[in-house]
């Protein structure tokens, strides 16, 4: 399933390429190649074949799933001639609206979006008003009820540090490791109404942000306490925990190598 | 052509409604009702059909063009009973998402959103990077070409006070007053990447904010000098002008009474 883990160039002569991503999620089955399905990794990988004219696999940082969207993705690829300077325009001039390349730099031979990152963060953005905003359908979670923002200040402050998610992937699971380092966990304020959660971590287990903020979201709305999310924290079955919170509000931010 | 201008209250005993409406202009074919169009009028006045039982003529602050967007809209109305104090929802209920009602509140009586109304306060994005943002699309206006900021800056200096706008208006035109007091102009880095182009005045011509802004453009562009745009301020012909800027980059921010 995850190619990146058994790929490493064979020889250090082989060019890496570093690509910066940017995407909307809405109108993707998320970033890995699926035959006949429209993702993002699909897209950018018959953006380059049009542009170099062969079609290298790319490695990324963070498989996102089908929805979520990125604004600091980052993914490598070899390729066996040396990439114009130009590559992120001329990537930018194929690919579709929904998608952009923001970078596009030579990077140390052998380099690995996915196995070299050292942390990935993401924000999950909450649109907290009674009435919805055009401006931010597919963009964030519209929570028109009350929300207590210290009850999700105290359970962020009780991410820092390592802990078992156990609780927070599906229980059907690929994962073999369940502990995860949490470098940065806070909710701020952007406005009046948008609320977003920043979390930075070595690494995410599968819907595991959204899990989170499903969970602190029902904290914020008095249907559980804080006491009972720190205990989840110690491990525990996912259905001790709160619902996955939806695609759209989930961001990507960046990667830390 | 302008319904509200002849429209007063002969009674002061039919309670007056105003709303505060949000909306993406893409989808629209602007503000004002039109046979067989999709506008934000005529679903406006179709919610409050279905809310109120009764259709009731909406006035606006400000008519917007095809694509352009709102983020503080005003409308009244009169109606036979008090409307709900529930108004807001009940219409966001039935509403397209693309479309909010964020406000709705009894307004004195006689009250006129669009005469009543003492100045407007438009927004210009411009979103200004080599790369394209999938976020920013039919938002802003991608400006991936140079852009001379302390020219747009001197040119929005020239902007404040009373000035003749007949260069930065169609030439076919219904206006028969072409002289605009601003009480604000000017350009504001809102990131990095965007620029916000805040333009109040009293009232505006038709394209006006746009064909000042693809003048201003040109300007920073280096096509024009900001003396070449302080002569159009006194009067001139639209082809003297620059283009007019699309649409989609344009907010009508907020309306002052």
């Amino acid at each position: 399933m995850c190619r990146s883990a058994t790929r490493r160039p064979d020889t250090n002569h082989v060019p890496t390429t570093r690509l910066e991503i940017e995407y909307d999620g809405g109108g993707f089955r998320g970033w890995a190649a699926q035959p006949g399905l429209r993702t993002v990794q699909g897209e950018l990988e018959s953006a380059l074949a049009t542009v170099l004219g062969e079609q290298p696999s790319l490695i990324v940082a963070g498989r996102t799933d089908a929805g979520v969207h990125a604004w600091g993705q980052v993914a490598s690829f070899e390729s066996e001639g040396q990439p114009p300077t130009s590559l992120a325009s001329s990537l930018n001039g194929v690919l579709p609206v929904d998608v952009a390349v923001t970078g596009a730099a030579v990077a140390p031979n052998g380099f690995d979006a996915r196995r070299d990152a050292r942390s990935r963060t993401y924000c999950y953005r909450v649109f907290a008003r009674s009435a919805p905003n055009p401006f931010e359908r597919q963009r964030s979670l519209w929570w028109p009820r009350p929300l207590d923002r210290e009850a999700l200040g105290a359970c962020a402050d009780l991410l820092y540090g390592s802990h078992d998610f156990t609780a927070f992937t599906p229980t059907d699971t690929d994962h073999v490791r369940f502990e995860r380092e949490v470098m940065r966990a806070e909710w701020v304020a952007q406005d009046d109404a948008i609320l977003c959660f920043w979390i930075e971590a070595d690494a995410f287990m599968h819907n595991m942000v959204r899990a989170l903020v499903g969970t602190m979201l029902e904290v914020a709305n008095g249907r559980r306490t804080p006491d009972g999310f720190a205990k989840l924290l110690g491990g525990g079955w996912r259905e001790q925990a709160g619902e996955t919170a939806p695609a759209h509000g989930l961001y990507l931010a960046s990667v830390r190598y």
